[in-house]
């Protein structure tokens, strides 16, 4: 029996995605591998002919591209979104921001609204992907890019957070020092909680540094005054490692407020390279990682998922050690 | 003669503005004064029944709310932002951000955009009020909130930056500075390159100084450091005045950078009070708007608007000099 001819949207509900996603497939366009063998499979079965459709269907541009950011007042994030809106400008594309404030009921609702908006693709500068981020990404129908974490189900550019930890730890450690405290976040962000946080523990072990102190806050300036400031008035570790700048700058006022001398009594070092991280006396030795690639790459991969060209699923960004003078020297 | 009875629409072209304009007229919500009398006078002369009109018309709104920022890196537009998101989002909107990199023609397109995405309201973080920008906020049919700038043509939340500037000067040449240098930027920039400045001006000339060193530059980091940097090396001021606080930081790194002082060879002051000016030694002194007040007070007035409550077609929002330790007492 031959199977009755089917129409797109026939094979759109059959595999469980949207009208675009099967012309995408049929215009040779980007489709995830798990959807491709699927879409492919409901044709093989029911004898469709693909070429005509293809000619037939043109997907309407909006020539807006969705940005999720968890923050606005990040200077990673500004970072990233400056350099992305400037390239996406120059591919005249017109960015529309979403901010979340790290909520992450935010970011699923706005995944929903961008794409209501009818934007041409969304790019996520991603904190957290939950279960319920990984299950809205793998059915979206238009192209999706995540910055600053790994994602199995889609595009993702991602930083090497955790040799970048081991790095840097293994430059605090090789300075002599032995007592060290490391200002980390929530697991919950799977880059900086976790990946970041053990490499720096690895890179200790590997200098027979099996203990550390770990202070656990979130993103925010007060928040890390507070329990760092708790943590001074009890103990003096030697060096302090910062999961972020904003984190270390938070320290930095502590140790000020305390009379303390910056790196003779404590040393001091961070993740970021901000600009601000160079003004300090002294300056802040930190990792400053490429966000400006990042987002250039992050871009790229949408610009070049809507033109149907082939992509990467992940992208790797550099980073480089910036010496600063805030790290003192015990041998 | 009696005039034949008007549709909505007929009242809208007439008038030269949005349905929905006509709408609020009815529904006794926010019109500037000027469309309202043309409306009024439309009517009086056409005999028109509003009342069941009003009923019959419902606006359907999309609880999205349009902002448009000039930067996404510097510290008052985030934190205006960062402000306005929280207080919109607990006011059931979601705000959609446009980035224009402090391009006018972007700028521009961008309230069409986001009219065209069927916002209920659009802030505007301006930097600079062209013609072009007055005539579009004249004829928009939806709630238009100007922060930064003054604006004729509908409501706006101001800083006092004559008064500012006039205090900061007074502050310096009361320290007994007689050389004195102002780092600002372009006069199409009213509020900072015009009122700020004429307000150092006549500040200085309160104290009998009548002559001081111009040096303009645009407001990034970078074009200050080379204009700064040419200036120190041909002359040294005793104290150097900038525009904002990230010009002052610019300005801090030529000064360290060639061995000088702060503040004993070289005073330095600016305008912001961002968080990094206290975390530089000495801190800088520094004007600090209220920037999250100024948020507020422009998004509450949005969803004023949007409410269609009466609405102050100006708003002043304070500021307050932080004393550092950047400027050295000659006297």
């Amino acid at each position: 029996m031959k199977a009755k001819r089917l129409t797109m949207k026939d094979i759109a509900q059959m595999a469980g995605v949207g009208k675009s996603t099967v012309s995408r497939y049929f215009n040779g366009g980007y489709v995830k591998e798990e959807t491709r063998a699927r879409i492919h499979k409901i044709i093989e079965e029911n004898g469709y002919e693909p070429n005509v459709m293809a000619q037939i269907m043109k997907r309407k541009h909006s020539q807006l591209i969705g940005i999720i950011t968890p923050a606005l007042d990040s200077t990673t994030s500004s970072r990233m979104m400056m350099t992305m809106d400037e390239y996406l400008r120059g591919q005249k594309y017109t960015p529309l921001i979403i901010n979340t404030n790290h909520n992450e009921l935010r970011e699923l609702m706005s995944i929903e609204q961008l794409r209501n908006l009818n934007v041409d693709g969304i790019i996520l500068i991603a904190t957290d992907l939950t279960m319920a981020h990984q299950k809205i990404i793998s059915q979206i129908d238009i192209p999706f890019v995540v910055i600053g974490q790994r994602c199995k189900q889609g595009v993702a550019v991602v930083y090497d957070d955790y040799r970048a930890g081991y790095d840097l730890a293994c430059y605090v450690a090789k300075k002599g020092h032995k007592d060290i405290a490391y200002v980390g976040v929530f697991q919950k962000d799977i880059a900086v909680g976790v990946e970041r946080k053990q490499g720096v523990q690895d890179g200790l072990k590997a200098y027979g540094i099996d203990h550390y102190h770990f202070i656990e806050t979130d993103f925010s300036f007060e928040k890390t005054r507070q329990v760092v400031g708790a943590f001074l008035d009890r103990h003096r570790p030697t060096a302090i490692i910062c999961a972020t700048d904003n984190l270390a700058l938070a320290c930095y006022k502590e140790i000020q407020i305390r009379g303390l001398k910056m790196p003779e009594d404590i040393s001091l070092a961070g993740f970021g390279g901000y600009e601000i991280s160079s003004l300090i006396t002294p300056s802040l030795t930190t990792i400053r990682y490429e966000n400006e690639e990042a987002a250039c790459q992050g871009a790229k991969a949408m610009i070049d998922m809507i033109q149907e060209k082939d992509v990467e699923s992940q992208h790797m960004v550099d980073y480089v050690l910036i010496e600063g003078g805030s790290i003192s020297n015990l041998r």
